[in-house]
C-alpha cells in the first residue's frame, strides 16, 4: 500500500475522464464462461435464436469473449453523464469508528433516483433496443430497483417499458410501483392472468406471492408476443456484467490517480451484476499477471448460490423459456424462505461469475440478514447514507476485514461496491428497528431437493 | 450572458473549494429584518431570553446582523464533506427538450439521506447543541426531510433527538418515520398526549390531524422542561438562512469558476430556508451595488404567504409559545387544506425574506399543485430525478421562463435551487398518477378571518 496524496473525502472523476468504453473480462478469461444452450436442442444457443428475445447488438455483446473493450456509443454517455460519474468514497468517519489502520473505500452507485447501479445497464439495454427501431422492451422485477432503472431509461429514450413486478413486492413496495408509473411504465403483478405461463402457475399455486424467476417467463412471453418488443434483463447476463464494468473502470481510474492499490474488493453478489462490473477491470489485471487482488462475494445465507449452490447447467426462469446456463445455482425452483427482507434473491449467479469462482480467483462468503441489518445501520450512523440491504451486505464484509486489520496491525485498503440505497426498503428496515427480524439458512435437504430437479444432462453434478 | 468555457453536466468543486463561513446577508442589508419579540413584553427577546430555548452560539448567530461571514467549525465541515459539495447542474437535456435558448442550472441539494438541503443546517445546530455539553435537542416535522436530517446530525454526533411528527404525516409517511428511528430518533406523532400543550389541543380538537405550529408548541415545551436540552428549527429563523447560505456560496463559486453570471434565480419558499440560503450570496452582492438579478420565490397557491399574507407581527407556533416575528404571515392558525400534498404549509416566511420582498428586491410567484406535479413529472423523465414536491414549485417556474425565454428569443441563465428528492413523497406522486389531485385557493373571506386574529400591536395590518 502506498498512498502519497492528500485523498479527498470523495474522488470524482472529470467528465472528461469518463470510461468511452466497457471493458470485457471474458476477454482475458483463458477459460471462458460456458455457452448459454438451447433446452430444446442442447446445443449453444445461436445469434439467430437469441435475437428473438433479446436486440441484436446485445446479442452480439452476449456472445463476444474475446473483444476486451466495447466503445459506449455518445447517446448512453450523455445519459451517464446527468449522474455519473459515481464518487469514490473514502470512509474516513468509518475508519475512525472502527479505530482501523485499514483504509475504507466506496464506490457509491445511489446517487440517482433507480437508487442504484441498474441504471448502467438499463439505458444501454434501452438505447440498443430504441437504435433496432423496437416499440417497447418488457422486463421483471423483484425489490423495483431494476425496474425503476428500465423505466427511467424507456421514459428518456421514449421507449415503452413493461413490467412484470413480483407480487410480493408489488403489494408492499407501492412506492417503487409508483416512481415506475411516474416515468410511465405499465407495471403488473407477478403472476398475473395476462400470460400463458402466469395462467398457469395461478392454476397451480393460486396463493403464490410470486418470485423472480417466474416474473423472467411471464416478461419473455409477453416480449415474444408482442410486434416490435424484446426482454431485457438486469444481472446475470454477459451483456450486463459489460455494462457495468463503467463501475469499476470508474473506481480504478479514480484509483489509479491517487496511487492508491486496493488489497481487498467485496461486493455484494445476488445475480453478479454489481459485483462483476466492479471487480472487471481489477480481474482484468490480474487475469493479464499485471495485479493481485482479494476478491470476495458476499451473498446471503438464505439464498447461497456460490457457497452452497451447485456449478451446473440450469434454467434462468421458474417457466424453463429461457436458455440453460451453466452456473452456480440452487435449483430455478428455488426461492428465499419468505422472511428474507435483504434482496439478493436469486436461485443463481452469473455464469461469468461461476466461472471465476469455480477457478478460485473469486472467494464467498454468505452472511445472515440480522448481522447485514446491523451493519447497515452502524454504517447509516457513520457515514449518513441509509443503504440498500443487498449493499449491506458487502458492508457488513468490509467492516469485518476492518476490524481483522485492527487485530492484526495491517494497513490494507479495502473497497466495497455501494451499489444503493434503502430508501424503499423501509419496510425490512422497520423490522428490524422493532426486533422482528429472523435469520434462515436452507437445510442441506432442502436444497438436496432443489438440485435433484436441476435438468438431466450428461456431467451434471447432483 | 457570457460563458466561454465549455461547462459540464455537473460541476463539482474541490473540497478545498468550498466555503469557510457561512455568509450572514443581514449585514449587507440597510433595513435589517424586524426583531423577535417577547410575547409577553413586546420587546425585543433578549439573548438571555432566548437561551432558554436555543442554545447559545445559535442565540448570536440569530441577533448578529451586522457579522457578515461567520466561519465554519472544522467539525461542521468534515461532515460536510460527507455528502458536499453538493452538484451544480446545467439541464443541458431540459433545455434541449424544451428547445429553449436559456441556459438552466439547478444546484441539487438531494444527494443525501435526509434527502433535502436540511441536513446543512441540522449538522450545524446539533454541533452548537453538543458544543454546549447539552444531551439532546427536540423538534418538529412535518413531512419528515427535516426531522430525517436532524436524527441524522445527531446520530453522527451521538445527541439524543426528540422529534414531534405531525400526525397525518406519521400515519401516512411511515417510511419517512422510520428512517428516523434507524437514525436512534424518537419520533412522537403531534398533537400528543405527553406534553400540556398537546393535550390541550387535543381537548379542543380531538380529530386533528395535526399542524407545523402545533409541532412546534411540543418540541419547544419538552425542550425547556428537560434537563439538557434546546428546541432546534429548521427553517424561517435567520440562523437557519446563514447556514443554508452554503447553498449559494457554493453555486456562486461553481458559477464564477466558469464565468456564468444567473440572470433569474429561483426558489420555492415555505419558512424560506432553502431560497435564503441560495439566494444569500447573489442578494449580498446586489445590496452592495455590485451586480444586479431577478429573485423569484415560489410558494403554493394554497399556502400564498408572501403573495396574499400580510407583513406583520405574529405567532411563529399555534400554541403561542414561541417568540413574535415580523413576517408575511396568514395567520398562525392557518392550515393549509388538507388535498394539499406540495409541502411549504407553513403559514409564516422568514423574517429576512419577509423584509427584502417589503423592499422590493424579491419576487413572488404562486402556483397550484397541479401544475406543479406536470412539472415535476416532465422534469423526472428529462432528467432523470425524482424531485421533492417541494423543490418543483422552483421547478415549474424555471421551465416558465425558460419557455418565456423560447418565445422572446432570449439567452437568459436561469438558476434554480432543487432542494430534495420525491422518494418518500409517493402517496402524492400515486395521486397525481391516478388523477386523483385538486387545486385549492383559500378565499378572501378566510384570509380575512385569519388576519383578524393576529396578535393586537400598535400598527400591526388587518
Amino acid at each position: 500500500m502506498k498512498t502519497t496524496k492528500e485523498i479527498p473525502y470523495k474522488i470524482y472523476l472529470e467528465e472528461s475522464e469518463m470510461p468511452t468504453h466497457y471493458y470485457n473480462v471474458r476477454a482475458d478469461m483463458k477459460k471462458k464462461p460456458a455457452p448459454l444452450l438451447n433446452p430444446a436442442t442442447l446445443q449453444p444457443m445461436t445469434a439467430e435464436e437469441l435475437g428473438q428475445v433479446f436486440c441484436k447488438e446485445l446479442v452480439a455483446q452476449e456472445l463476444d469473449d474475446s473483444t476486451a473493450y466495447i466503445p459506449i456509443p455518445d447517446e448512453i454517455r450523455s445519459f451517464y453523464k446527468m449522474y455519473r460519474p459515481a464518487p469514490l468514497v473514502r470512509a474516513y468517519e468509518l475508519e475512525r469508528k472502527l479505530n482501523t489502520p485499514a483504509h475504507i473505500y466506496y464506490k457509491f452507485e445511489g446517487n440517482n433516483t433507480s437508487g442504484s447501479h441498474k441504471l448502467n445497464s438499463a439505458i444501454a439495454q434501452a438505447y440498443y433496443a430504441k437504435k433496432q427501431g423496437l416499440r417497447g422492451v418488457t422486463t421483471e422485477t423483484g425489490a423495483g430497483q431494476w425496474g425503476t432503472a428500465l423505466s427511467m431509461a424507456c421514459a428518456y429514450l421514449e421507449l415503452d417499458c413493461r413490467v412484470y413486478m413480483v407480487k410480493v413486492s408489488y403489494e408492499q413496495k407501492p412506492f417503487r410501483r409508483e416512481v415506475m408509473r411516474t416515468y410511465g411504465a405499465t407495471v403488473t403483478p407477478s403472476p398475473s392472468n395476462t400470460t400463458e405461463i402466469g395462467k398457469h402457475i395461478l392454476q397451480q399455486h393460486p396463493d403464490t406471492t410470486g418470485s423472480l424467476g417466474c416474473a423472467i417467463s411471464e416478461a419473455v412471453e409477453d416480449a415474444t408476443r408482442r410486434e416490435g418488443y424484446r426482454y431485457v434483463l438486469g444481472s446475470v447476463l454477459n451483456q450486463v456484467l459489460l455494462h457495468q464494468s463503467i463501475i469499476g473502470l470508474e473506481t480504478k481510474s479514480a484509483m489509479d490517480k491517487y496511487d492508491i492499490v486496493p488489497d481487498i474488493i467485496i461486493g455484494c453478489a445476488g445475480g453478479g451484476s454489481n459485483l462483476g462490473g466492479l471487480i472487471a477491470p481489477f480481474m482484468g489485471a490480474q487475469l493479464r499477471g499485471e495485479a493481485q487482488y482479494r476478491f470476495i462475494a458476499v451473498e446471503p445465507a438464505s439464498c447461497p448460490s456460490l457457497t452452497r449452490g451447485v456449478y451446473a447447467y440450469d434454467f434462468c426462469d421458474t417457466g424453463n423459456v429461457c436458455p440453460l446456463a451453466k452456473m452456480y445455482t440452487l435449483g430455478s425452483d428455488f426461492i428465499p424462505s419468505a422472511n428474507h427482507a435483504g434482496g439478493l434473491r436469486y436461485h443463481g449467479m452469473s455464469p461469468t461469475l461461476s466461472e471465476l469462482y469455480d477457478q478460485g480467483l473469486l472467494e464467498a462468503r454468505a452472511v445472515e440478514q440480522t448481522s447485514v441489518f446491523e451493519a447497515a445501520e452502524y454504517f447509516a450512523r457513520v457515514e449518513g447514507i441509509l443503504p440498500a440491504p443487498e449493499s449491506s451486505h458487502a458492508i457488513k464484509v468490509a467492516i469485518d476485514e476492518a476490524i481483522r486489520c485492527r487485530e492484526n496491525g495491517e494497513q490494507k485498503n479495502i473497497l466495497f461496491g455501494l451499489t444503493g440505497t434503502g430508501y424503499f426498503d423501509l419496510v425490512a428496515y422497520q423490522h428490524f428497528n422493532d426486533h422482528d427480524m429472523t435469520d434462515y439458512i436452507p437445510t442441506d435437504e432442502e436444497l438436496k431437493a432443489s438440485f435433484a430437479k436441476l435438468p438431466k444432462l450428461d456431467n451434471q453434478p447432483r
